[in-house]
């Protein structure tokens, strides 16, 4: 049995103490993963962002809000894991200024210079050990399969699963997991309870 | 008894099909005026942006994402109704331009031009006939009670209900309520719930 790091939910990028950039991912899919773990026997650690949706009490849970918060939780925590699975939708552009006061409107256009934060499953990839294990998520609109392999390559994933906009905040998914000589090795459509148990089979299937 | 208009939530505006800007109101202090209203004999109708907050059944429910459908929503809304509160925190600010595909990261920054969104209290305040109120709710984060003066005479609101980043997806609340002379007619604090009830009884008393 494996000891599994799952980030999940989304992060914000605040531009000032009210105005934030996110997006709408709900932690369901992550928390579907770690029902799914745990039920096969793993153990599981969550770093998620603000959600509403409940994880399972048996996974450890640490809450953060921004992605740098998640980088440094994610990294610590899978030190000490077998492998991560990055069900996660971190918000990837911040502000490269944060106003310490709400910004007041004026009437007038506000410009806004956002930079790109940490890629934190990226991150994970680089640092891990030759016995550990990162599976990635790639959200596409467009040349979804094609996106997909250049992020798994990119990001050293071994797996990667590839879903679309409908996927958030979505009871739903329909995915497709690949590997890294690109090959679909599984295509899951159905609640996100039924592709999480499959994508787990397929993923220690694959990987332990 | 009345018929009023509540306006809750945060609301969306989308850079591309999966990034917005948007939040962290809960829609709590309007779920607990909806319920406050109508305990005191009133009919509710709220307009509200993207929540997982549970509000009263006895309301009628009408949900939106951005603030232009929030603005289009309460406007009609609002023509049958006696008195608006308007407790949502709409997005004020949307990109000039919004993508149809989702953004791809280039490892350059990214340029966001964004504009003011309508100001639904506002405009509600504008279009009030002699007849019906307008409170409006200020979220300051310097010089509150001045700021918040401004704005129900900017807004042509009857009454301003003044409040901090504090407040923001919290359970609790400390307001004051301010009149079209300027003068604070109530200072409350507590559970969104009690901060609720009050301020329904205070906007009964100076309002109907």
């Amino acid at each position: 049995m494996a000891r599994i790091l799952i980030t999940s939910g989304p992060t914000r990028q605040y531009l000032d103490p009210v105005r934030y950039l996110t997006n709408a991912s709900s932690g369901r899919m992550g928390a579907a993963l770690a029902v799914a773990a745990i039920d096969q026997g793993h153990e599981v650690v969550i770093v998620s962002g603000p959600v509403s949706v409940d994880y399972p009490s048996a996974a450890r849970l640490i809450p953060v809000v921004t992605t740098d918060e998640m980088l440094a939780a994610s990294t610590a925590a899978f030190a000490d894991c077998d492998g991560a699975i990055g069900a996660a939708a971190p918000c990837d552009y911040m502000p490269r200024f944060i106003q310490t006061q709400k910004i007041a409107k004026t009437g007038e256009p506000l410009q806004l210079e956002l930079v790109e934060t940490a890629d934190v499953v990226a991150m994970l990839g680089q640092k891990k050990r030759p016995n550990q294990w990162v599976v990635g998520f790639a959200l596409e609109t467009e040349d979804r399969r094609f996106r997909a392999t250049v992020k798994l390559e990119k990001k050293c994933c071994d797996l990667i699963v590839s879903n679309g906009p409908q996927a958030i905040d979505s009871n739903e998914n329909d995915v497709e997991l690949i590997n890294r000589e690109g090959a679909v090795i599984a295509s899951i459509h159905g609640d996100k309870e039924h592709v999480a148990r499959e994508l787990m089979s397929k993923i220690s299937e694959q990987l332990s």
